[in-house]
C-alpha cells in the first residue's frame, strides 16, 4: 500500500448516477457533463458518474478517462465523485479504479464483471482482490454495486462477508440495486455496523434505509429531481418524513412509465429547451415525440420542477 | 463503402471459439495461442478467436488487438479468423470490427451490447448500424451472435429480417448459441435460403442443423475435439451419422459436468503435460484438483483422445 488512509470522513447522503450529455453524432459533450454536475453539487447531490444511468458502459474507457479528467480541470471536488469503474475485464477495472484514487475521488461504484453469469463467489473474490492488489493504495474505497436486475451478477452476502475480513475498510460500502427490501436490510442488519455504508439503490427505499442506519441512497432520479431527495435526507427524521417520501414515490412513477434513461433526458431538454440533451447511446433509444409529450404531461401532474433548470441549458 | 465485394467463398464447416491461454500472472501467451490455433487449422477449425469461450470479454480492446496481430504476424491466415468484435461500448465494437476487416479476416462474430437487458430491436438495430457505416467497407461480414443465456439479449428474428433487407450480405450469418432447436430451426428456414449462414452454437445440433440446410457450427469442444468434430461435418450424409453424433454427444458430456472452460483448458493441461494451460480469469475459476482427477477419469471413459497434442506442449 502505497498511502496511509486519509481521516477525510466518508461520503454519505444522495448521490446520482450522472446522465451522460451526448452531442448528436454520439460523442460525450464534456461541457455539459460539468455543467450537470455542478448543478448537482449546488443542491447537494454527489457524482456517482459512470453508473448505470450515465450509459457507462456504453462508453470506452479512453472516454471515462477523459470525461473524468474534464470534470477535475473544471474544478468539480474529488471527494463528491464515486465514478463507476468496475468492467467485465480487470484490467479496465483496474485502469479505471487506479485513475480515480489517483484524482483523489470519494471511492469508486464497481460492478462486478457481468458478461459470463452464474458465477462462483470465489471468482468475483478474485476481481476485487485483484483490482485492490494491483491499486495498492490504501485511499482506495470500494463501494460494491449490487443490481442483478440489470447486470445478471449479484454480489452475494457471504461474499462480501469475506471481503470486509480480507480487505477491512477498503470495502466501504454497497449500492444496493435489486429492488429487493429483504436484501438491503440484510445488508443493513449485518454490515452496516462494521462501517459498511448501505445506499439505497433509489430514493424509493430512502427512508427505510435511513431508518435503519444506512447511509443515504444513490439514485438516477438525483439528476432530475435532486432537491426534493435531499430534503428527505436531511429530515428523515421529521413528522413529515413519509410524506414527503409518498411525493417523491409519485414523482418516480412518472419517469417509470418510460424507459428511465431517455425519459429522464428528455426531462432536462424540456426544462432547459436544450433539445441535444435527448441523445442516447445504442443500444438505448431515445424517446419518441408522443411519448415525450406524454412525459411532459406526467410530470406536470406529479407536480414535477427543476429548480435553476437553466444552469443546464 | 472503402472496397468491393470480393469473390472469396464464405467460411464454412467447424470453427472453434479458441481459448486464450494465459501465464500465470495472468497475462495472455500470444506464442501458445497461435501454436493452439495452427494445432486447430491443421484439422480444418477455423478460427472464432475473441468468443464466449476464450473469455473474450474478460480482455481489454487493447489485449484483444495485439493478440490477433500476434497471429498475424506469426502467419496465421486471415481468411480463417472470425473474431468476436461485440462490446458494450459501440466505439469499442467499431474500433475491433475495423480492425478485423483491415487484417482481411473471413468475418467478424458480434455480440449486441450486453449490459442492458430487455432492449428494443431498434436500439440493437442502430448498434450495427453504427458499426457498419462507422466501419464502411464491403469486405465485412457480420456473423450475429446470439446467446441469450450468457448475454441475456437475445438477437430476435425480426431484428435479423431488418438487417438483411438494410444490409444484404454484410449481414453474412449467425452463431445460434441458444440452445433452442426451434430459434436454429426457424433461423435456418428464413434466411439461410438468404445465403444468411446458419452457424450451430455447438456439435449438439451439427448434424440437425447440416440437414437443414445449414453451413456448419461453431463450437467451445472443437478446441479439444476437432477432428471427430469436422469428421461429421463432412460425412453427415454417410449412414454413420447419427452414430458419429452420438459419440459426440457423450465426449461433450464428460466436459460438459464441469465448467466448460477451465474444464477445456484442464484437458489441454492434462493432455500436453503444459500445466499454466489452467489459467483463467475472474470471474472464472479453474477446476480444483479433485475435479481435474475426475475429469480425467470422465474423458477416458468417453473414449476422448486429442491427437498430435505435443504440438500444444
Amino acid at each position: 500500500m502505497t498511502a496511509s488512509r486519509p481521516l477525510a470522513p466518508k461520503i454519505k447522503g444522495v448521490l446520482s448516477p450522472v446522465l451522460t450529455p451526448f452531442d448528436a453524432s454520439g460523442r460525450p459533450d464534456p461541457d455539459r457533463f460539468a455543467r450537470h454536475c455542478r448543478w448537482l453539487l449546488d443542491q447537494d447531490v454527489g457524482l456517482a458518474v459512470f453508473g448505470t444511468n450515465s450509459e457507462a458502459n456504453s462508453l470506452t474507457v479512453a472516454e471515462k478517462r477523459g470525461l473524468l479528467d474534464g470534470l477535475l480541470a473544471q474544478g468539480i471536488d474529488a471527494t463528491r465523485l464515486m465514478p463507476g469503474t468496475g468492467a467485465c475485464a480487470t484490467p479496465d477495472a483496474i485502469e479505471l479504479t487506479r485513475h480515480a484514487v489517483d484524482a483523489g475521488c470519494a471511492g469508486v461504484l464497481m460492478l462486478p464483471p457481468f458478461y459470463y453469469k452464474g458465477v462462483s463467489d470465489e471468482g468475483l473474490f478474485r476481481y476485487f482482490a485483484q483490482v485492490i492488489d494491483a491499486v495498492a493504495d490504501d485511499r482506495l474505497r470500494i463501494y460494491l454495486y449490487h443490481i442483478p436486475p440489470v447486470s445478471g451478477v449479484p454480489i452475494p452476502l457471504p461474499l462480501i462477508e469475506r471481503l470486509l475480513k480480507t480487505f477491512g475498510g477498503i470495502i466501504a460500502g454497497t449500492k444496493d440495486s435489486s429492488g429487493d427490501w429483504a436484501n438491503t436490510s440484510a445488508m443493513l442488519e449485518r454490515f452496516q455496523p462494521q462501517g459498511f455504508d448501505v445506499f439505497a439503490g433509489s430514493e424509493t427505499f430512502l427512508l427505510a434505509t435511513m431508518r435503519a442506519g444506512g447511509a443515504g441512497c444513490i439514485t438516477a432520479t438525483g439528476n432530475v429531481n435532486p432537491s426534493k431527495i435531499v430534503e428527505l435526507y436531511r429530515t428523515w427524521q421529521k413528522p413529515d418524513a413519509d410524506a414527503q417520501q409518498r411525493t417523491l414515490d409519485a414523482q418516480r412513477a412518472a419517469f417509470a412509465q418510460f424507459p428511465m434513461i431517455p425519459a429522464m433526458k428528455s426531462a432536462i431538454a424540456l426544462k432547459t429547451g436544450r433539445l441535444d440533451w435527448i441523445h442516447v447511446r445504442p443500444p438505448l433509444v431515445e424517446l419518441t415525440d408522443a411519448q415525450r409529450v406524454a412525459l411532459g404531461a406526467a410530470l406536470d401532474q406529479a407536480g414535477f420542477t427543476m429548480p435553476n433548470a437553466q444552469q443546464l441549458a
